[in-house]
């Protein structure tokens, strides 16, 4: 049987091919705004998944277009009815439905205290949409499994394309599209992670890590071991995870760490090291030789991938594992327990 | 025996008195800069425990003061070497050792970039406090336990000052004095909490909740339980663990749930109510009857806490929790395993 979430995982590579067909002349628009009205900072309103792909628009844009970034605290506006001076500002808000309340709150506030704001969403009739001064759609089709996959892909996408429209490389559309043909590769691994996560069966906890930009990518894998697995999975930056919670690494405590190519790979790999000299059961997720040889379940990772496009294809490698560590519980991914798939929260 | 997280732990309310006497004109100082240069927006780069002071600092700013806050990625700038533009900012960097050289070198680029620069330190000799612009102490002594407490609260009480300093309050020091006699009240109620922590001495995993400026609280107890308990315990905002998080919950699941009087307090009595209904075990610190009434194990709180105040008294609960908590499993909580007092990341 063929779950939703399944289903969902295997239309990304289309997603972001329409995206690059699609979506690129309305990110432009928006880049154009951000340059003519000169904006400095970005702040970003998300919940859940969507958390995560503010994170990585987050290390996107401070590395590539030196604009700090920070995440809002909804509740400081919807709760606490601050009021928050944006100069020079965009806020985006983040949400595949675009009906989180308290995101859509944080928009209409940001909006009337002088940011420019913009909406990530897959309706572009939705509250939030309708909210802020700009939209830019997933162009993902209805996402129908609780757990979020394409939507969290094309939302990665689309930031990435408005980083490098800010930017004026123009090639973007194009290096999306090789991102669509590494996303089909990791896919064709998925025999090889259907086998390994038999040996967590009956793992009840573990951490999830990586450093810079990446981090998107260990909170996403941590967030679907949650939801369809019940693994207690907290997601650190490896430096944050010297700093008090490595006391958690006794023989045989689960790590995955996600070590792609690139500025962090060289403390990544150290990091590896103390984690195995630990004891610990390293899952690591990775091109280089070298650090798959620290690991007790080495998943490879295709080579050679640009830095930036990197979370968009090593979050499919953490689906694939969360996905098949569902079946191999015997639990149903597609019907998470207490959830639903639009949550209210204010 | 008392060991020194438990001694330090027992110094902080002369911690805060000797900050009320001494610290007030260094802080008006710093006020009166950010005044002065018309500051607009703030971002916070720390590690650990200063990490959970720096979500004490976003909240309490963005609340009572109108700036907006971000918490800084230190690799975006130690690893991919991006030039961050810090136009009307203020950059702050803590560390209870000021020795942290990521946060350091964050620091001295904000400073080589246009921002204005704090240290909040306990060693004004310190590298981090030379970077700095201005530095702001913490009066603590020395600190020696490897789980802080005592740098924690006084990390909390300065910002807190500097908060009410920016908004012209000249009562905080007399403010902060009264807090010292909340947290005296919270160190009384140590037998209840030592008698309690017996039932959680095979805990393995559970969540730390709270809303709002709390989330620093959830964060910070979470730590403190991972360095000392080797419990695997994450934090969320209660919002946040509604957006997936949620499945974690069956029969039995252990939540601690921070819930202090003030603006959050009806949406985490919900919330409250739902776990209940989840069957989980809620652990829930709390001076109101009702959610102290939905709890397995209610830890009442003094009552009539000023809010921004409220972190500064539940943490010292969040502290006696995991010490005791520590004891009953037999370990030493001043000797976690695979730490040291100062940690050295890039």
């Amino acid at each position: 049987m063929l779950y939703l979430m399944r289903a969902e995982m295997g239309e990304q590579p289309a997603v972001l091919r329409r995206l690059a067909d699609e979506a690129w002349r309305a990110v432009r628009a928006v880049a154009q705004q951000i340059r003519d009205r000169e904006l400095r900072y970005v702040f970003l309103a998300a919940r859940g998944t969507s958390d995560n792909a503010a994170a990585y628009f987050k290390y996107l844009f401070e590395i590539e277009n030196g604009i700090p970034c920070g995440l809002a605290a909804p509740s400081v506006v919807t709760l606490y009815r601050a009021q928050l001076r944006f100069h020079d500002a965009l806020v985006v808000g983040i949400s595949q439905s675009g009906q989180a309340p308290d995101v859509v709150e944080y928009l209409a506030h940001a909006r009337a205290n002088g940011a420019f704001t913009l909406a990530i969403t897959n309706d572009l009739e939705s509250p939030l949409a309708q909210t802020s001064d700009y939209t830019l759609p997933l162009h993902a089709g209805a996402e129908r499994s609780v757990a979020a996959t394409k939507t969290y892909i094309g939302t990665l996408a689309v930031i990435y394309l408005l980083s490098e429209a800010l930017n004026a490389r123009h090639d973007a559309p194009q290096r999306l599209r090789h991102a669509a043909t590494l996303i089909e590769q990791v896919l064709q691994r998925e025999p090889h992670i259907q086998e390994i996560v038999d040996r967590y069966r009956y793992m009840r906890e573990c951490v999830a890590l990586a450093r810079g930009i990446n981090q998107a990518t260990a909170q996403e894998t941590a967030l679907k071991l949650i939801e369809t697995c019940y693994v207690m999975c907290k997601a650190y930056s490896v430096a944050d995870f010297m700093h008090g919670s490595f006391a958690l690494i006794e023989p045989g405590f689960p790590c995955l760490l996600f070590a792609p190519e690139g500025a962090t790979f060289a403390t990544t790999l150290e990091s590896a090291s103390k984690l195995r000299a630990g004891g610990a059961e390293t899952i690591i997720f990775a091109s280089d030789a070298d650090i798959l040889s620290l690991a007790r379940t080495p998943i490879p990772m295709p080579a050679d991938i640009p830095e930036p496009l990197s979370p968009i294809v090593y979050a499919v490698a953490g689906q694939l594992f969360a996905y098949h560590l569902a079946l191999a519980r015997d639990l149903n991914p597609d019907q998470p327990r207490g959830l639903q798939k639009i949550t209210q929260t204010r």
